[in-house]
């Protein structure tokens, strides 16, 4: 099995780490900012220095590039954007670890029969435009999109014709996509487990749903005379959690934001109005979730708005097993799972049928905040895995 | 019986109910605002004109003296300020009836036994400095409060000298406290009552109670992982709801406000904030609710702090019979009846033993917006017991 040299991947994660350190402790390198730019430059770098050829396209993907005995096409890649203060791995590790995975063939002189392509996909996490706008125009599924987006982009000096252009004129040749990511949860952590083998990616319905009742003084309105908006939403939110639990034991549902009319302290509340954001790997799930809440609803005086609505995605068996094996030669433990959160991935898949997913354990299942953590020797277990998986897709593809 | 002139009464009421109007549809006429001084006024030139001797001390309460035969003293009054965008009688009607019944004395040559004093008092409504401070500088039972609220009173060029000098130094002489007010709930439009006879008025806790979760992404972390302050919060409310139905049927418990965060629709509450606000006439009921809370929240990993206390208030038996015989003598139906709202009486109860309130409808039950109101034959009728209730007193004291 072929190994990665950890202190050369920890130098250049904590390098990408000091680009955009926030004050609050964490990280803040927003997609398209002055600090985002900064990072990419630095990944151009390494990526040059791992013997790849860069360019960076009209959406502002870097794409580092080294070509095989054949024009078929590994693409391994995540992203180096962050929240808002947030921490040093999620996105980073894959980026990183990619090209530490390219450095350690090119080292060993070890030439591919696949072409690969390292990508650093740009805004990835939302908070700028719109999340996966790197990948999705890779691929070509932001198009439907950009009406919506269309202000934003252009603020960013980005144009619709930037994201035609940034459309992959290979993608027939992708025979497979792979990404490394953190878990962001607490699954490998709590269960002591070195590698996940990500086998779907949630889907997830979000809605805004307002509840009315009848605002009125709280001194003076008898309890029996009360039509309180916020103790209708109380029900639903209890509803929703144990109805969530009863439907699928993977399924989750969460009540993030939630706001009272008017909001004061004296006044019984008139409206209410909450999100309700539910993920499931399986659609039906989803589904009866939100018929569920659909009926709830009808009972009362409310409405409910659809937001988001994101299909469930599997991972390729033949990603997975390649995983698997790779985690087994090694030596290390692994768990087949579910990511509950979006990524690249999800939106190449789309597009690329063998796309599969590797997680490193987050310590005590926190990210997007500056405790993110993954301990150094699960991140060095986790390159390896990325790098003989490449090595038997290369064979088996 | 005598009997008021209501159109006279509805001229000045709807001369003051225009000014302060909101282009929202209601009346704000906040406290020591333009419009408030305005609306002082043009109190002052109606009290003048109903044979009254005017001053305005120094906390801005306007003050209408008509001397009796004797310095022993019925004092009569209410408000004129309101609430951002409230209603045209929360206040105005107990004012502007006060000077109309002694209009109605001065016309018929009527004198009294008793000196009366109406009085407008400055600042009920507590959103430009804090509740009741022109009555209860009126009364002396301001001066404990000047610590917390010296800079905003300054703000309004009040110093705690003129706090000191509001005192009223005849409090001796004062016999009675009367106030006319619109009931705020809809307990005499719903059982189709014309007076409620004010038996006493609540007392009330207010607390804000922060409860902790653990924040989390809500992708990656399952149900069975979490700690959601918010579904916590959810619960006490609901459990607080019913528990205050148990301890007893005239009290009342409101979470008028919360706030989940860090707020976000992806993102686990890890905690949550609301205010809690309880009130009942009786002392025990919000004491056994506030120890139920605080058991409840013991469990919990929580914080609750006590903003405001205030205990509940009995009005005078002599008060209650003698609007109770003007009632029935005027032939109406009457209620006795506890008050859910706070009022200048409940301050100056403190101080004067004989204080009672006589209560008109609110149609539907709502007030503190442009909807409020009170039917014009209710005006009139409860302002014939305001007058019969001030004559009554004058021989019965």
């Amino acid at each position: 099995m072929k190994k990665i040299n950890i202190d050369r991947l920890k130098s250049s994660l904590m390098e990408l780490a000091q680009i955009g350190k926030d004050p609050r402790g964490g990280i803040t390198r927003l997609a398209y900012s002055d600090e985002y730019y900064r990072g990419a430059q630095l990944v151009k770098d390494l990526m040059e220095d791992a013997g790849l050829k860069v360019e960076v396209d009209a959406v502002g993907n870097v794409l580092g590039r080294k070509d095989g005995c054949t024009d078929r096409i590994i693409l391994v890649g995540s992203h180096t954007d962050t929240v808002e203060n947030g921490g040093p791995f999620d996105g980073s590790l894959g980026v990183m670890g990619a090209i530490e995975a390219m450095k350690t063939l090119d080292e060993e002189g070890i030439s591919l029969n696949h072409t690969v392509i390292v990508a650093n996909w740009a805004e990835e996490e939302g908070n700028v435009i719109k999340g996966l706008i790197g990948s999705g125009s890779f691929v070509g599924e932001i198009d439907k999109d950009i009406p919506a987006i269309e202000e934003k982009l252009r603020s960013h000096g980005i144009t619709p014709e930037d994201i035609k252009k940034a459309r992959c004129d290979e993608l027939e040749n992708i025979n497979c996509y792979l990404e490394l990511h953190i878990e962001q949860g607490g699954v490998l952590d709590n269960t002591g487990t070195d590698i996940g083998v990500v086998s779907s990616i949630v889907g997830e319905d979000r809605y805004l749903v307002t509840i009315y009742g009848k605002e009125n003084h709280a001194g003076t309105t008898p309890m029996v005379y009360r039509d309180d908006a916020l103790i209708k939403a109380a029900r639903l939110m209890l509803n929703l959690n144990s109805q969530c639990r009863k439907i699928d034991d993977t399924m989750v549902c969460t009540v993030g934001w939630i706001k009272a009319f008017p909001g004061e302290q004296n006044i019984i509340p008139g409206k209410v109005q909450m999100t309700v954001e539910m993920r499931s790997v399986n659609e039906e799930s989803i589904k009866a979730l939100a018929d569920y809440m659909k009926a709830w609803c009808s009972g009362e005086f409310s409405e409910i708005q659809l937001t988001l609505s994101q299909n469930p995605v599997k991972m390729s068996s033949k990603c997975m097993n390649a995983v698997s094996e790779a985690a087994d030669e090694l030596g290390l433990s692994r768990k087949v799972m579910q990511s509950g959160a979006g990524h690249d991935a999800m939106m190449i898949a789309n597009v690329i049928e063998n796309t599969g997913m590797i997680f490193a354990p987050s310590v005590g299942g926190v990210s997007h905040c500056p405790e993110e953590w993954t301990e150094w020797k699960d991140i060095e277990n986790s390159v390896n895995v990325l790098l003989n998986t490449i090595l038997k897709l290369d064979k088996q593809l």
